[in-house]
Order: C-alpha cells, then sequence, then structure tokens
C-alpha cells in the first residue's frame, strides 16, 4: 500500500478463494473500506491440516497483512479462526476478527430451542472452537458437531444441487438431527459453505420435518468490522493469492463479481 | 539411511498417503526393498493447484529423498508425474520413474479396442500427460479424459461404495462413455482412485452396458522398479510425512496394513 491513507486498509486471510465471500458482506456495510485480500490457495485446504501446520500458515498470512500496513484482520477461514486465533492475536500490533466468534453470536441470536448444529471441516470442528464459542455466549446451549469434508469440492465443483449434493448432505445431516430432534439453528462453519445453502437448508428441513435456521458468519464478521472506528478510504480491493489455478471460475461464485485481477505471491 | 547398503533403497514421494498403494505393490514383487515414503501431507492436493506449484514442490520432495541417499525415486502421485517428471528428471542423479508411462502401459496391454479413458485429479488431466504416454505407446488410441476432483475426498472419507460413491461416479462416468461408446480399459489416473475401483468398475459397466477393463498405476510402477538393477536390503519402511493429520486412519486403507510409525518433517 502505497496510499495517502494506509490505516483504513482491511485485511482479510483465507485459505483460498471462500473468503471472497466475507469481502463480499464486507462491501454491503463498509463500501468506502480498502480491502487487501490474501487466499493461500496454493496450501489449500487448510481443513484437513493439523493445528500446528494451520498456525504456522495463518502467521505467515499475517505477516503478509502486516506488510501492507493494515490496521484491522479479519480471519476469514473458519479453521484457521478456530485452531489459530490466539496466536494470530498474540502475534498481531492490529485487532483482529474471527470468523467462529460472530458466526457464533449469529447462531445464538437465531436459535429459539438454545439446540444448534455446527458443521465445517474436519479441522474446524476437531478444534471444538464452536462449542466453545456458544457456550460462552450462552451456557446451556445444546451444541451437535459435524465434520463434512466432501462439502469443500463439491462447491468447488459447482454441484451445489441436484441429486449428488442432496445425497452427500443428506448423508452428513441425517445423523446430525437424529442425534438432537431439538435442533433448530444450523451454523454454516465454513466459508465454502454459504454456496451450498439452499441445498442444505431443504435437507436439514426434509430430515428434521421443520425449517431450521441456517446462519453464517461473513456477514456477522462484517458487523464485528463496523464497530472499528475507521477512515474512509476509496473501496479499493487489492487480491493477492498464492497459486492462481482455476481463480477465474472459482472466485466469482464466492465474490459474486468477477475478479478483476490478482497478484500471485509466494509465502 | 546410516545402514549398510545405502545404494538398496528405493524413494517414493507422493502428495499424501494415496501414495502408499504403490509401497503395497513394491512389497509384492521387491519384498527385500527398503523403501524411504514421503507424503507430504500439509501440502495434499497436489491436484488443485498450478503445474508451476506442482513442480517446485516435487523437487522439494526429490531433495528430501536424495538426502537419505536413495537409489531409484518413484513418483507416486500422478499429478506430480504429469506436471513434473521432466523437472525431476533432470534435477536426480538417479533413475526416476513416474506414475503416467506404466499406468499407460497397463492400458495399451488391456485395450483390445484401442479406445482408452481416463479420470484422474484436475491437475492430471489438463497436463494431457496420459493422452502423449498413450500416444507414444499406440498412436492412433482414442483417448477420453474426465477430471473428477470429488473422488479423492470421497476416498477418503471412506465412502467407497453405497449411492454418494455411486452417484458421484454415475456423474463423472456418464459423459465419458456417451462421449465414445468404444470405450473398453478406463485408467485411474490417481493413487486414490484403486480404493473406488470396485464402484468404478460397477458404474463403468453400468453406463457402458458391457464389462470395462480397470488399470491403475501402482502394479505397474512396480514392474517398472524391478527392471532396475538393485541390491537385496532388508525390506524397511521408513515414512515421513509433513503433516500427521488423520494419518492413523488413512495410511492403512492405501498400505493394507496398519502403518507401524512415521515422522514429520518440514520441507
Amino acid at each position: 500500500m502505497t496510499g495517502a491513507r494506509p490505516e483504513t486498509t482491511i485485511g482479510i486471510f483465507d485459505s483460498g478463494v471462500g473468503g471472497l465471500t466475507v469481502v463480499r458482506a464486507l462491501r454491503e456495510v463498509l463500501p468506502w473500506a480498502d480491502v487487501v485480500y490474501l487466499g493461500d490457495t496454493a496450501r489449500v485446504p487448510y481443513g484437513s491440516k493439523s493445528a500446528r501446520t494451520v498456525e504456522r500458515y495463518s502467521l505467515a498470512c499475517l505477516r503478509f497483512l502486516l506488510g501492507y500496513r493494515v490496521s484491522l484482520v479479519l480471519i476469514a477461514c473458519n479453521t484457521a479462526s478456530a485452531t489459530a486465533l490466539d496466536s494470530v492475536v498474540a502475534a498481531s500490533p492490529v485487532p483482529v476478527i474471527g470468523a467462529v466468534g460472530p458466526g457464533a453470536q449469529a447462531a445464538v441470536q437465531a436459535s429459539a430451542s438454545g439446540h444448534i448444529a455446527v458443521i465445517g471441516t474436519l479441522a474446524t470442528i476437531q478444534s471444538r472452537a464452536y462449542e466453545a464459542a456458544l457456550h460462552s455466549l450462552r451456557p446451556h446451549t445444546a451444541v451437535t458437531s459435524h465434520a463434512c469434508p466432501l462439502l469443500v469440492p463439491l462447491a468447488e465443483e459447482g454441484w451445489t444441487d441436484g441429486a449428488v449434493a442432496e445425497e452427500v448432505c443428506r448423508r452428513y445431516l441425517e445423523p446430525v438431527f437424529e442425534s438432537d430432534p431439538a435442533i433448530d439453528t444450523l451454523v454454516l462453519g465454513c466459508t465454502h459453505y454459504p454456496l451450498l445453502r439452499a441445498t442444505i437448508g431443504d435437507v436439514a428441513r426434509a430430515v428434521s420435518g421443520r425449517d431450521i435456521a441456517v446462519v453464517d458468519s461473513a456477514s456477522s464478521m462484517a458487523a464485528a468490522a463496523l464497530a472499528h472506528e475507521l477512515a474512509p478510504g476509496s473501496g479499493s480491493l487489492r487480491c493477492f493469492v498464492t497459486d492462481a489455478t482455476r481463480l477465474a471460475e472459482l472466485a466469482p461464485r464466492f465474490l459474486g463479481v468477477p475478479l478483476s485481477q490478482f497478484e500471485l505471491v509466494d509465502l
């Protein structure tokens, strides 16, 4: 960043392009914010990696963003938020917003029964970060968690409806709603899952027999960013990735508009 | 390696644990060979990454194995073989065997019609390496290729039969056999796919209306290794990985027996 007011810049990182859903949500509430986005597409997905590896990668992403003098960091990746938030906060001289806290807050607001289901990558679920966040917000919340490794490739393949998507979602969601029939809210604990929101909602209704509130982190993270005082910028988006494969195909699905340009970097 | 005859050691690398199917095949024909295996599990999968990134990672794997004084290198990863074989061969002082050549050879031997289908990761298919290998072996082979990104997570999830596996395989294989009804041989161009061999074979039969020969690289690579003169070793297996997540669960599926121990390394 060589602009006049670098202190207006928000840094966002994710393991890949899924975090562009957060950029999209941020644009809606803070259209004038300057955003530097880093997608670690060469090492995506983080969800199947160990906590130690995810922490190492997350700190590399933070260092990269700090080089662009960001004044606020958003960890769009649920896996990184779930396993590395404390390390990133400890290493960062600027405030950090993770995905898990805002997602949990949205779920607590949506749930009448206090029975909440969370789906995410293996690493996010194993971290139990959503349980911890939900319990700190509402101590007696009943939380059912389930890892859904096939949903990320399904979203990237663009198979977001039809027989395969329905069958995969059914296989993941049936045991969730069987284990706790009082669940009324489902948290999409991964930035890729909003692309499957309609199918997930339909299948959740079919297997539970009623409407289920489906919430995700993106809009809650944008709302949390609003709470930080930021001088207005020019609404620019600078996008860095560590690997460019499939970017032209995938990025618009998450950002909502075509990605005009990106820069390739090594971390 | 600090043993007496390091020249007996075969080095094998893969993006993850799928390459253990090659170790398994090698054990059957060369039970006395000492094997050093490297699974780059922190950066798996290679299949969705660019050629440049896969090449960089493959050379790092080669350097690591050479540090253990291997006398032969097997690239168990189809993606790495398809995109980085030339670079690895150029950088290696010892012979290198890739996955694509042996797989193509097995297919040419199995096919009566000369119409062959290849399925693999996005990177393997985009490289067109199987086309090139098949055409160099039998110039007029009709090759139909199709990328199947969901098959790796499906194999790792252990969903190797049942409704989801069948539906996913059907969605991938139907257009393949529709585009060329004379196909009689299907190449599994990814080390993960042999776990889905039964379902893939069943679906291929169902959509084509006849038996289809299903071939993969593992046993052909082992046969190619036999052609190299190697002094007998003690049949040891030393296994290195760059990330240990899910290893206890996944490794036995590919190796056929539990993995007694592994060592964690940074590349």
